[in-house]
């Protein structure tokens, strides 16, 4: 096996970020292609991930006061198409289910890209009066959108995800739910996924099928690119309208309720590996990490007294850590230490313990740190019961980095060719004034190849200054 | 609105077994029919219990060694069709993709009744080695059987379930593995769900398209019925060999290695309604009920300091309850309190309090236990710190009353005639000596309508007692 095609080579991020994302997955096994066309298969290790993510997420869902159910897999083709911005922007991304067996049926079904239709069906008959208000209810479930190019994590067709969705007496509560859970997703990005994100509209272009507007949140990724996180929609009286849902308010008028929904989905693990990866792999947060802590005993063959000492070590150390750290003694055979070194590198477990017999002697073992490399000798006696605090500060550390990744790459602009000449280089987020047009957000993507209007900034505001395209006065800050 | 089509009424359970199960699913809000055929939503309630049992299963599952995954939904024909006994039995039920957006497939795409076809097609490529295995694998996901009559939890089109799959190099090792998760499963039904359960083999007639071999737990349900509630298949070498996994074994030579799989779905919610709902309603254990105490406020409107103690007992028992206790007070207006505790009942809560002005005089509420009614006044005083165990206390009543009625109906017999005889009043578990030829199971059928073999009892033997068909003797005890 020549070193090219051995197990641990990745393509170097610096030179070829496409072939270095795919490598990664792969190769530290966190999700892989199969022979159905779009569609990806999540290994242990991502869906691992993938669990501590959905868990923090799904305790965020239930402490803002939702409840999950489920819907069916399956739409009739007569419901998708009743709201009208909906079926025009979903229908060329179905699946359709037109046999059942031997037979085939009556009306095509959907397989879900989203389940507004199926959702106001049924609420339809569940809501009747002012009490039945607020409904606040969320499902974690797979959909399918026909994606012709597929990226493992980032677009596939089909994905897993959670969509949430409420019905509200009045629009002020709906707009307010918006806010509330793109905050959810923020701190899900931040302060979990440790990724610095940027809150926002999206423009009229961009907003979903049906809705009146849609918030994201904007993450960065390190190679310069901005991915979509997690986006909170506003749907007014759309869909509640174009199905039939009315209640009878406290005054006994008949009324549509207010309705939003919001998603977030295994894209955003694509979000995670991209943000804080490096040449050697993954580096992944320690609160989401499914392994934290990964210890390598060093001990030569040949001295099992030594052996033993190692052992004992590593032994101590799982029962000393305790249930709350995910920690891993590597005890494979037939390995070199560097081998499992750049096992777990790949990996971005966040720390590393080598535990060898010549520091045993000092009562030592060595720690590093996966974000930074950061190297230290410590003490065995009492490690495990500091393991949460050296857990904390990684995650800190990890987040910290990932913000400089973005400042670095940031600017403001006051003009085209302002933004022009900060695109000249390399990839960067500007934002400038902008005043929502489609005329100037076609005069964007002109000035710069590739660049997109990602969303309206929502912690800034232009004041009045002028657009960067048009140069009336604009009020919002568009992140480009 | 007349009493009959009032929310909380039911029909009997007693006269019209399959409409209470109907009505209780429904107006307890567990589930309720679609306007997509077959399919069902699971509404919060229902959701809830199933996340309970869910996550509990998922506990065994890790603590046993398996890893969670996720496989595609989609599975091209030709995948199915390489096991010949697999695409037999799943052919006339599988659900066919053939168009993505407008253009139609050039193979047709199953939507995956069960995932062996495609869990085996990626393992090919990634089983190489005695070093690669055992692989020990589970997701939870949805599937597709299209159903021509379907019942809310029991039988639908699409059901939500966990599908473990794992490879090994030995087939005792892999038999060993079918019989740990049927145990699992065992675990789950008697310590979470409450409900007595009967291991055993499935019949020739009876086991998973090509398997060597199907275990089952069987669920005794209060009319009398069994309900397969779980099971474990040996799949030998069969896919295997059909997909063309091979390892190399320690000594260097190709080698198939033997496979099971093993699948809980959500039936078993199906189950736990029928094991021990009564006349009221449901009955939850407390382990999985997702609301464990009700508390019902009673106040009259005209008397505000009687109100203000009533809501500050109430409030001290949210405090004191803790974290651990799933309580909930009933603040809701415009409700008598008998509306109210039909409410808690019907959703079968298993301990309701009732907080009264009298009672409270004395320091003292009113605690009724809902598996049987039980009624105790109780001091106001450390209750909270109580709940726990009146709570575990419970878990135990509710086991104890579905074992008694299993038992009630459990009969053994030695003959055909003893079998006709002991149905004669009413259906019941028979337990008899068989010798598993499938002449002797269609004799079993032809002397009692809608009798069928269940199992071959894991917990028994025959000892050579003369099979109850045909005389000869048996190895087996057969529950009927």
């Amino acid at each position: 096996m020549t070193r090219e095609h051995s197990l641990s080579q990745i393509a170097s991020k610096s030179e070829d970020f496409d072939r270095w994302y795919v490598d990664v997955v792969r190769r530290a096994e966190l999700a892989d292609y199969t022979p159905v066309r779009g569609c990806m298969v999540i290994r242990p290790y991502g869906y691992a991930l993938w669990e501590r993510t959905r868990d923090a997420l799904d305790d965020m869902i239930k402490r803002t006061g939702h409840e999950n159910m489920y819907f069916p897999l399956l739409i009739p083709e007569s419901y998708l198409a009743k709201e009208a911005e909906h079926v025009e922007g979903f229908a060329p991304e179905v699946a359709w289910v037109t046999h059942g067996g031997d037979k085939e049926l009556d009306e095509r079904l959907a397989i879900r890209p989203t389940s507004e239709t199926i959702i106001c069906s049924m609420y339809a008959d569940w809501i009747h009066s002012w009490r039945d208000l607020p409904v606040l209810i969320n499902q974690w479930v797979n959909v399918c959108r026909w994606e012709k190019r597929t990226r493992l994590f980032l677009r596939t067709t089909e994905f897993l995800w959670q969509e949430g969705h409420t019905f509200h007496a009045t629009d002020e509560e709906a707009a307010a739910e918006v806010d509330t859970m793109l905050e959810c997703y923020r701190e899900l990005a931040e302060d979990w996924l440790a990724m610095p994100v940027i809150k926002g509209r999206k423009t009229e272009a961009e907003k979903f099928a049906g809705a009146r507007y849609t918030l994201s949140i904007e993450a960065m990724m390190s190679d310069g690119w901005a991915l979509q996180a997690g986006t909170s929609h506003h749907l007014a009286q759309n869909f509640t309208t174009a199905y039939g849902i009315k209640y009878t308010d406290r005054t006994n008028t008949e009324q549509h309720p207010f309705q939003t929904s919001w998603g977030l989905s295994t894209r955003i693990i694509g979000g995670l590996i991209m943000a804080h990866g490096d040449e050697a792999g993954l580096i992944i947060p320690p609160r989401v990490a499914p392994i934290q802590v990964a210890v390598v005993p060093i001990a030569r063959s040949n001295d099992d007294d030594a052996a033993r000492l190692v052992e004992e070590a590593c032994a101590r150390l799982e029962r000393e850590a305790g249930p709350d750290v995910r920690l891993r003694v590597d005890r494979r055979e037939g390995l070199r230490p560097g081998d499992k070194f750049a096992h777990w590198e790949l990996r971005g477990v966040p720390l590393r313990i080598t535990v060898g017999a010549r520091d045993l002697g000092d009562g030592q073992v060595t720690v590093v740190r996966r974000v930074d490399g950061g190297q230290t000798l410590e003490p065995l006696e009492g490690l495990g019961a500091r393991l949460p605090d050296m857990l904390a500060a990684a995650q800190v550390a990890t987040r910290a980095r990932a913000q400089r990744l973005l400042d670095e790459r940031s600017v403001d602009v006051s003009s085209l060719d302002e933004l022009i000449a900060a695109f000249a280089e390399r990839a960067v987020f500007a934002s400038g004034p902008f005043c929502n047009l489609d005329e100037c957000e076609a005069a964007v993507k002109a000035a710069v190849h590739a660049a997109t209007v990602r969303n309206l900034r929502a912690d800034r505001t232009a004041d009045g200054a002028p657009c960067i395209a048009c140069g009336r006065p604009a009020e919002d800050v568009a992140l480009i």
